[in-house]
């Protein structure tokens, strides 16, 4: 069977997986690149945006598992852009550009369902209207076997934990105090109990959490 | 200048530093002992308790540094005992036997002050109603240019660090979702830009996280 699995899910200290106040400027709200500054640095943050360098360490090391055996990503709709309710603007295709990093099918969650749309390089991304495990069913099928990548947001990787669809959760603890934005581990207790767990502190001061189905 | 210290603080994933419905049977409320596990293992953690054994790696390495160059601890009413309220039982004398692991004044912050209390080994248990800068003032006089230690519980350590009060805070961030309870982030948002930050994993799967003031 194919795994569900998330990677480089950052969350500050108090809990927060993203700030408030998301916009076209501010795609993580109030917290800027604070949350993602240990990846940003990693050579597969380089490379998926066709910049040459990047670290190739044990924040790498973690980052670079992201692409490899995934056949489709779900993400939630405040990933794919900053509007809300009924599409105003239907030319937003996501903040990845022409030839999105994805290269796979990706299923956006909204209740405004739009035509999909073909990229460059692979990724097609389908808007869908759907509850978690419906929308993995779809998200499986365009896999063909291969595992599933649930993208964020904070609310969407919330429902799939909450839902028991997740098999592989790595989040990266940043120690930072957001104070506001959107929690993750709202309505989780004892989510640990479900899986093995084990911790590795980096030397750009994060820690990576990776949560094993047991 | 005397230090004002934070160790051993352990914090959930999702902020949380002590369980809900602490009582006599269950100090901890339902965290029971899954936040302080790491400790408990600890060689420190046994030589408090005449013990003999414990571990001697990383993690006692953390624990250890709780004792030395402290003069007087500062602590919040919760962590003295689960009585709210007047004292309806001043037979209570904390939760640490006859011969407390302190051995130093120990200020308990109340708004129902009561008789000091002295027990063997060095520790006195003083009652005061103050807020954090004239406990400090006390504690500090008490301590004789020694350290002071803030020991808990949550909302005394987030008071004092609203207050700008604490040089060098030692967290603990333990893999679990614990849902409920007493948050210690609250109102601390952008708390890490007044600190050098550093992280280090344990093989327990904790996360040592320690502030030192700039």
């Amino acid at each position: 069977m194919s795994r569900v699995r998330v990677h480089n899910f950052s969350v500050s200290l108090d809990g927060f997986a993203a700030g408030e106040g998301q916009s076209l400027e501010a795609p993580f709200g109030h917290a800027g690149g604070r949350l993602t500054e240990w990846f940003f640095g990693t050579r597969t943050f380089h490379e998926m945006h066709g910049t040459p360098g990047g670290s190739t360490g044990a924040d790498d090391a973690f980052a670079s598992n992201w692409g490899p055996g995934i056949g489709a990503e779900i993400m939630g709709r405040n990933k794919f852009g900053p509007q809300r309710g009924p599409w105003a603007d239907e030319d937003w295709k996501g903040w990845w550009g022409d030839d999105p990093v994805f290269r796979t099918p990706v299923f956006v969650l909204t209740h405004h369902p739009r035509p999909s749309i073909t990229m460059r390089g692979g990724t097609t991304f389908h808007f869908i209207n759907a509850g978690p495990t419906e929308a993995l069913e779809a998200a499986r099928e365009a896999a063909g076997g291969l595992d599933v990548r649930i993208g964020g947001g904070p609310s969407t990787v919330r429902q799939f934990l909450a839902a028991d669809l997740i098999d592989h959760l790595h989040i990266v603890v940043v120690p930072i105090i957001l104070g506001r934005g959107e929690r993750v581990w709202d309505g989780l207790e004892d989510l640990e109990q479900r899986f093995d767990v084990e911790t590795a502190s980096t030397p750009s001061g994060v820690a990576h959490v990776t949560f094993t189905r047991r």
